[in-house]
């Protein structure tokens, strides 16, 4: 068989079930993540060897640590992976549910109700650890799923998707609830990417010049997480103590997320007393920042940012920052130059704040607070299975609500349209 | 100027008002509404009078009459005009509303806020009347509009932009909410859908043919109407007289609908009592009828259904029939051939029925009713901007909550992430 024909075959076998798995009880979705649980614990030892396989292999061809570290499955990363499937368990099921009920004049009875989206795609890189957590997500809503993972984690995923279709079986669910696609390489990818009688919904996961190849190539709708150039801006009324505090954090937490700020806007009034004492607190974090002309004739000596660091997600210790005459003109460089990911104000003003809040358009804005909250368990809708960029069908954190759709049912009693 | 650069002028002209029209109050929307009404009541003469240049010329170049009749705006159809208008404005708002909330322990104060998409571009033929229609609701809802119509009705689609334009301005609203983009033929229509730094979402309306070009090209997300191919399946327990009165609707009161019923799915069980008395009713009806081979036994002289025929949106006075052994052997033809948009089971026995809404994943199922009902306005949801046979974001009928998303406000007093 041709890779085009393996590549097809397999996601036809996943459609032909997907009506079974998305009809299953609640009970049945957990019993299967309980054994899933458990039959991870037990083959522990041969998850972590056929990922050594994977690990030595990318040595070799001399892939960074980086990459490595995201590809390595520790004793540790094994540990946090049960604990992600026992929290999916414990997270209520968003399936069945009827959220909208009309009674019309004609007697029909119109009921909108929740329901798994069907068969999702998920493209991703050689991390191994998606591979577990998205499944697991999609499943407990009732979807199938296509995971089309890195080929450098071919033999973690192959072990992870077998001990996946171990549990569904001995759980009573069609196995083919979860296929791997290995097959066909580039190509592959935009083969998979044209199935749209198959597949319902792709969700990328990686960086940016994956998520390009995956939205110019695909008939299937598409959520994407994109970017995170996030900000946060001082204003002037605002409480320096608490400024100096949230935007520290939202730097240095961990700045390899995609919700750290990468810009401070500062405005003009406040500067003098803000930036030398943010500057001291980041230069002891060891962070490097890069300033416009004016943050520059306060921080002596610092970089000069150029235009393509306001558009630049550093994802690493570096910030930018920008002096502002007002809070107009924040908004209006978010505007130019953000991604709609998260962005803050910090001030006392409740009515700048509001006009700051109403007029970015992002998916999460704050007042107050570190950008770095963005965040499906920080929000309180469980875990996520990845923050939206778009604003289609989901924005932000996207959790297990996110992972349904909705139908309409319609009882009658012989009504007809005049 | 280059028709690409002319383009991209007017859609990033689009974009820069975007914020504005997305922070208006209802009123102000409103009163848009409003003085648009009086403005096509006022203009009406001279709208018909641009129309007839188009119709003209569409006659010249030999357009057909289905063709001539979606293109011309008679004095009536400028009256369903304003009656729409006057509909859209007594709908509610959908924008502005908080639908979730959510206090952290931390303290965090997370509000899940309904907000306008933003600038939504419309593709769509040579139907003037989508001009206004489309318009109204993308503005109602607080979003700018981008309209791609077909180049037959150059003219009247000018006129009606101008109009618009026209009331926003004398309403306080800046103009560039609407902008008609003309240039490029088929090219522009591929530039278009790759501005994705400055249009959300397309909805394209219209034929096969165009929505294949919109979803291969788009850079953007589509939420889109593909086909109708709706089913209504007459079980063994059904009630005789309802089923024939509801499937003889569902056919032939207005066979060139999305929802009008192309093929009806028989029990065996009963196709020996309904069969010859329905095709009676669509004999009378004109109705020709297509059947599989079980069907020609009981129906003498009837055409063969061949393959083809499962797979035809007729959108005519046309019915394919077939005889099944068991609801499941309906419902796994509707897998097959449906397009997941509306099907109707009619039986008087609640288990089977309950057994179908759940296993015929399309967009609307029926127990006792008319496939027809598929409607916005049938359903509640007021005026409709079409119908969706995707499943992200919008399914069925799309209204005006539709053609909203939201945005997290988070609001905090200094929290930082540990």
């Amino acid at each position: 068989m041709k890779w085009n024909e393996r590549i097809k075959e397999k996601v036809e076998k996943t459609k032909n079930v997907s009506s079974i798995i998305s009809n299953l009880s609640t009970e049945e979705k957990n019993s299967f993540l309980e054994k899933l649980a458990q039959n991870i614990d037990k083959e522990k030892e041969s998850i972590i060897k056929n990922n050594k396989k994977d690990v030595e292999k990318a040595k070799k061809m001399g892939y960074g640590s980086a990459f490595i570290d995201r590809l390595e499955i520790s004793e540790k990363r094994v540990e946090k992976m049960i604990k992600s499937i026992n929290d999916v368990r414990n997270l209520p099921d968003p399936a069945g549910k009827i959220i909208w009920e009309n009674e019309r004049p004609n007697g029909l009875i119109i009921k909108r109700k929740r329901v798994p989206i069907g068969v999702i795609g998920i493209i991703y890189e050689s991390r191994p650890d998606v591979t577990i957590e998205a499944s697991i997500l999609c499943i407990k809503a009732g979807n199938c799923v296509i995971l089309r993972g890195g080929k450098e984690a071919r033999n973690s995923n192959r072990k992870l998707v077998e001990i996946m279709k171990k549990s569904l079986k001995e759980t009573g669910i069609p196995a083919d609830c979860v296929n791997l696609i290995l097959s066909g390489g580039r190509k592959g990818v935009k083969y998979l990417l044209k199935l749209y009688q198959f597949i319902d919904l792709i969700i990328p996961r990686g960086g940016e010049s994956l998520i390009k190849v995956v939205v110019e190539n695909s008939l299937i709708p598409v959520i994407k997480h994109y970017k995170g150039i996030c900000h946060t801006y001082i204003d002037k009324y605002a409480d320096v103590d608490m400024a100096l505090k949230v935007s520290f954090n939202a730097k240095v937490q961990r700045p390899a997320t995609c919700n750290a700020t990468e810009t401070l806007l500062v405005h003009k009034d406040i500067a003098e007393e803000f930036l030398p004492k943010i500057a001291k607190m980041f230069e002891k974090a060891g962070v490097e920042i890069r300033g416009c002309e004016k943050t520059g004739k306060i921080l002596k000596g610092i970089k000069k940012a150029k235009e393509d660091d306001w558009k630049t997600e550093y994802l690493d210790l570096i910030i930018s920052i920008k002096i502002v005459n007002s809070v107009d003109e924040a908004i209006e460089h978010i505007s130019k130059y953000g991604t709609s990911h998260s962005d803050a104000i910090i001030t006392e003003n409740k009515e700048i704040a509001e006009k700051f809040l109403k007029m970015v358009d992002s998916a999460a804005v704050y007042h107050n607070a570190s950008t770095r909250f963005t965040d499906g368990g920080e929000f309180g809708l469980g875990a996520e299975i990845g923050i939206s960029t778009d604003k289609i069908h989901a924005r932000g954190p996207m959790g297990l609500e996110e992972l349904t759709t909705y139908k309409y049912i319609i009882y009658g009693n012989g009504q007809i349209r005049e």
